[in-house]
Formats: structure tokens, sequence, C-alpha cells
């Protein structure tokens, strides 16, 4: 058999081409698979609750005071807005990018009545969760390179935003008591400053900022041209006397001020992802360009859920709070028997304590997965907290019931006791 | 009565210091009003389908042919779902980053099934839409200044992600059926370039990419070491016989194709928010960080209900298909009988019809004003797809049912024949 020269030639450059074509798409994959990712997703640290949640399921029967979340459940109100939802053809439908007419309504209420807001050059934005909210408001204001100051230890996800949208977080200490430290603060602030983060009540330290440090920190942003971000995910969770205070309610601070809400804690349904954001008027068109990329509304039937929460109201939350009270005396109590071992600061608000353990050599990221493998009870390492120095943990108790306090404190108090030298 | 000196002194001070400290926060107010939002938000265009519902709502009447939505309702299977939410504690909780691993298999069995996907080395999150899975990709892979590359006209929230997140987006032409151009595309690829986006069934041509032209480009993307991002969120909106092909179907892909996939669509609950992306198992890690600082996790009532949808499957919306195909016939009849006024091409997917106008002075938007406010039919205008030579419409007809499309097109065809010279 003999073949014609050219269709020899046209096999033999096929065959030469393909080849060529092969190592060449190696080569293009192993360009992708020397740098994956983006440098600023490198930047940003690894989510610490699942990582923590990882080490839960693998270790089954784990006591969790890990992640932030309550014992109680939804109000009857929120759950039985799901049971009626659907009956509308415009339940299914894209809603408007700021949420739903009555769900506006509602949230408008409760922030005349118990946040004291101005709201009439104000608008709100709900979203899915509180931690949108802080991303959408950080691109909405923020560019490359922008300054965003954040008080140490900081709630973990909000430095995650900020690097992940390339800009560039600036810590500022807080005092032995975790209050802020408004001269530190005011020595932090340069040219690119573009944000003050506060979180009162305070994840993870539980400081409740009292109004007078708030106020300064809220004028010192007006007179610096800043913008203050207030996270209030916590308001409802104070101890003691103790009060929220709403910066946004100072007179003409509306105009500077971006106030974060959520309905996740104080309502008990964190997986239904409902929070909202309070924003001078003039930002609405910024932040609602954000919104359509990103969300475009926040699912109707926990929209609809939420409508529900809010009429139970923080009456609802209110009945829970005895609860949550002896369980926070009974940690502190528990933590305070640990004597020089632990140091904690007692502080009025939110569901955790953020202690330090002293006389170890184990690094914190070492002391949860010990205090996991051998004494099943879960905690948050201080490191995602910004906590370097040190071995700190955080304590979250919200889950926590009277009649099972005991037993989860029981075991972190045992395991404290029982760190290795 | 006299003052004692001091004491008028000390007023004096304080009323000149207050002062000067309300002048000085009106001078940080200023810079703030000077620049109030981030420069990549004001590079990013005015979301135009809420513009179009605005001009809808203050005309009582109008027929919506704009936003991209179906007329049917969710499948019974993702209604009950809601119903019997809410039994089990952990439905409150925060879910898995990743979606509850009963969606996680849901979504899995159906990749396998009905796109061929190969997902031994692929992971699959759930987010609150595909928009969103969008953007939580390009922050995972892309950094500031790395160009993403979108063919004309481009689907706008993917242009506003891309500035969003300082990314540049690159435009190639597509050809006279709406097909991309991959020689063109092989000329635009940069050293910068990160990204090639195809959204095929397309939005907003209705365009549906041969196979063999995937298949191009995919592998154009291998060879240069760039990711191509997959929107397949009309997947299931196919006409005449032609099929929806899955890039992430080609042996090997997996490791530079990043899918979209949305419910949306498919299943009638565009407000309930639930999308997924798949990506290479390599790149989960580092998406998880995004979507724990953004989302957390999709509503878990719209995750069960997602469960329900995903069991009714492609054979619920099958069920629809034949009303949308007499729809579709019906708007390209009409269209066609307006002659040389209006160009369309007729395209084999979605529920769109992009058309251009001719001979009209006006711009989209003007002519998108004038139809609500004199033929009471809303469309969107072109320029939001980045058409600005000549003046183009999308007309979105998945919310029109048989009996309506003649008043819907019938008001659209009458206003085009009747536009102002």
């Amino acid at each position: 058999m003999c073949w014609p020269y050219d269709t020899v030639l046209t096999v033999a450059f096929e065959v030469f081409r393909l080849l060529f074509l092969t190592l060449d798409s190696c080569h293009g994959i192993d360009m992708l698979n020397d740098a994956p990712t983006s440098g600023r997703i490198r930047s940003v640290q690894t989510p610490v609750i699942p990582f923590v949640q990882d080490l839960v399921t693998a270790n089954p029967g784990t006591i969790p005071l890990g992640q932030g979340v309550v014992h109680f459940p939804p109000p009857t109100e929120a759950i039985q807005q799901l049971r009626e939802f659907g009956g509308d053809p415009d339940h299914h439908l894209y809603g408007p990018l700021e949420g739903i007419e009555p769900l506006q309504v509602a949230i408008r209420q409760k922030l005349q009545r118990e946040n004291a807001l101005d709201l009439d050059d104000s608008a709100i934005v709900v979203t899915a969760g509180s931690n949108m909210a802080f991303l959408q408001a950080l691109l909405t204001v923020a560019d490359p390179g922008d300054e965003i100051i954040l008080f140490l230890p900081y709630y973990f996800n909000q430095e995650m935003a900020i690097r992940m949208v390339n800009c560039v977080p600036v810590f500022v200490p807080t005092d032995a008591q975790h209050q802020p430290d408004v001269g530190a603060l005011e020595r932090a602030i340069t040219p690119r400053t573009r944000v003050v983060v506060t979180v009162s009540p305070n994840n993870p330290t539980g400081a409740v900022y009292p109004e007078t440090t708030l106020r300064q920190i809220n004028r010192l942003c007006a007179l610096r041209g800043i913008y203050h971000f207030s996270d209030e995910a916590y308001e409802y969770f104070t101890y003691a006397d103790v009060f929220h205070f709403s910066p946004g309610s100072i007179h003409g601070a509306y105009r500077h001020t971006i106030s974060f809400f959520s309905l996740s804690k104080s309502f008990g349904f964190a997986g239904w992802r409902v929070g909202y954001v309070v924003l001078p008027e003039h930002l609405l068109l910024s932040m609602r360009k954000v919104q359509d990329t990103n969300l475009i509304c926040a699912a109707m039937p926990s929209q609809y859920a939420a409508i529900g929460a809010l009429r139970a109201g923080y009456a609802y939350t209110a009945k829970w709070m005895p609860d949550l009270r002896r369980v926070r005396d009974t940690v502190l109590m528990r933590l305070a028997e640990l004597g020089s071992r632990v140091s904690v600061v007692e502080t009025s608000g939110a569901f955790y304590a953020f202690a330090r353990i002293n006389d170890t050599q184990m690094s914190d990221l070492e002391l949860v997965r010990w205090l996991i493998e051998t004494h099943q009870v879960a905690v948050v390492p201080g490191s995602a907290f910004g906590c370097d120095e040190g071995c700190w943990l955080r304590i979250s108790y919200g889950a926590l019931r009277p009649e099972s306090v005991i037993a989860g404190i029981g075991r972190l108090t045992k395991g404290l006791q029982a760190i290795p030298a």
C-alpha cells in the first residue's frame, strides 16, 4: 500500500499541531495553576468559624461555644409569615432593591422608636445579613488603598471585607476594659482614612461603648470628613443596666454615619439572612448599584418573615434575656474561679467572653484544637480577631441554656485547668 | 452684678471653641460631600431595571416587557418545602457556607445528569442568585487592573461587577447573528486578561452558542491560561431543536472553567434568590472566604425550597415551554411585520428579542420613556448592554402568556410604528 505524499504531509502536520496544542494547553493551565486565585483573596484570612466547625464535626459530641448564635427559636410571628408565604404572584418575582415596602415601614418605625434615628434624609437597604451590608457599604464609599480603621480586637469578617476590596485595615488598640482609645484613634487618622468602624455591643469582647465615647468618635469623624460605620448587630444584648446607644441618633450625624443592624441574633434566625443598613440618602444610588449587582433583593420568604419578627419586636428578645443573664453569670463566675490562669474582663453586652489564657506555650489555634479533641468543647481562636500576642479565646455563650451551661462551661474550665505546660 | 474675670474668659474661650469646632465640622462634612462615594462606584452604570421599573410605576397599566422574569409560578414541591420549613432547630442556624448537604446532593445529580459535568475535582457553592456568584468569582480570581472579556452586547450586571471590583471590562464584538467572533476574541487577549465570559443562551440577544464555538473559546482559554466563566442561567430556555451545551463538560475543562447556574428563571422564583456556581476544587477555599464575608449562606428557607424545585426538575420547566414557544413566535412575527423599521435576529434561546430600531433620531433612553408614557409598554434600553451605536431595545417576553402576548406586543409594535421622526 502506498499513501499519497500530501496525505502523509497533512497527517504529519495534524499530529504535530495537536501535540503542540496539547503541550501549549498544559502551559496555559500551568500558568493558571501558578496563581489560581487573586492576590486580594490571598491576603484574606481563612474563615475561622468553618475551621472550628470542621473540628467539631470530626469530634462528635463537642459542645459548640464557637459560633455567635442564640439558643432561642424565631418568634411564632416569623414562622407564621413563612406558612402564609407564596399566595401572591409578586412573592415570586424580584422585589425592590431596598426591600419590600411593608418591611421598610416596619424597620423605619423600629429605628425611630428604639434607636431615635432621624431618618428624614436617610435611606434603608435590606440585605442578606449585616456582613453583606458592610461589604456593600465599603464598595460604596471606599477605593483601593483607602484606610479603614478597626479597633482591636476586630470582628474578623470586617477585616476580611476590607482586604477583599483592596482597602487597608488600620488597627487601633482598645484599653484594658476593651474600650476605644479615642486619642489613639485620632493619631491613627491619615489623609487616606475613609472610615472608622465601631462595633458596640462588641464582637468579640462584649464591650458596650458608652454614649460619650461614641459621640466623641462620631464627632471626630465629622471633623475629619470620615464615615463612621456603626455595627449594632448586638443592640438588644446588654446587661447590668447598660444601654445601647446609636451614634446615628446624634444631631446631624446622619450625614456621615452608616449604621448596620441584623435580625439574625435578636430573633434567632441567623440562617434566614436578613439585616439592613441605614445610610445618608445621597449614598443610596451608589448602594443600589452594589445591591443590584450582588443580591438584587433579600430572599422574599425571609423578608416576609422579617416583618413578622419585627412585629414581635424587642419584647420577644427581652423574654429570653433573663435566661441569657443567668448563663452569662455562670460563665463569668466559672472563668473567675480559674484565677490567674485566665484573664477575662467583665463586659456588658453581646454574648461573648474574650479570655486571655496565661502561662501556656500553646498557640490559640493549638489550644482550640486541643480543647475540642480532648475536652469536646469548641471556642474561637483570638488570632482571628487580630490578637496575635498572647493566647486569646472567644467564648460564645449565646447558644447555651441555663440547664446546659454547667456542662458547656464545665468542659471548658476543666480543659483550661488541664492545659499541658 | 459683676462676673469674675476668669469666668468671662472661660466662657468666651468655650464659645469660640464650639464655634470653631462647628465650622471645622462643616469643613469635614464638606470634604465628604465633595466625594461622598468611591471612584469605583462612580464608574458603575445606574441599575437599568429599577430605572425602567420607576417609569412603569409612574405610568400605571404599563405592560412590562423589561425585567427578565417568567410568568409561571414555582413548582408545588418548592412551595411545599416552605410550608414544612422551620420544624428543625437547625433550620434557623447558619448553614454550611457551600449550602446544605441535601441541596448539594440534588445539584450534583442535576449537573451530572443534565450538563454532563465531571465533578470529581470540582466544588459547588450555593449563592443568593447567580449575579452574586459572578461577583464572588471575580473577587476570587481577579485583581484590580485585570482584564475581563465580555462579548457585546453584554449582560449589564456582569459589566457592573467588573468595574465595581476595579477590573477592566474588555468588549469583543459578536457577528450579525450575535455569535462570538473567536478571531476577535483571540486578538483581544493580552497578558492582563484573566477571564473570558460567555452567556449562552444569551442575555440580551437570546443567541445560543453552538458547542463548537464554546469548545473553541474554552480551549483558547486553556491555551492562554485564562478562566472561562460560563453563565448558564437560561440553560432550560432553548427553541427549535437547539440544545444547550455546558463548556464545563469538556474533558479536562474543569480546571479553568467556572459555571454559573440560576434557579430564578427555570423555576419561576426569581425573588427567592438561589443560584450556584461550579468551580475547580482548588478555588474553593478562596471562594469560601468571599462567601463567609458576603452571604455566609443562602437563606435557609430558600435553600429548602430549592431542593423541592430540583425534585420537580426540568420536567416542570418543560411543561411551560410550549406556551413560551407560542409567545415567542407571536413576538417575532409581529416584529417582522414592522419591516425595515426594526431589525431583529431570530435567535434560539432565553426569552429576549434584541431589536435595533432604525430611522429614529431618538436615543434608546428617550424611546423607552416615550413607549412607556405614550403606549404603556416597557422595554430595556440597549445602552445598558453596551450598545451605544444605534437605538437598541431588549424585549423580554418571558412574563407574557399566550393570552396576553397580543396585547403586550401589540402595544409595542403600535408604538414602534408611531415613533416621531
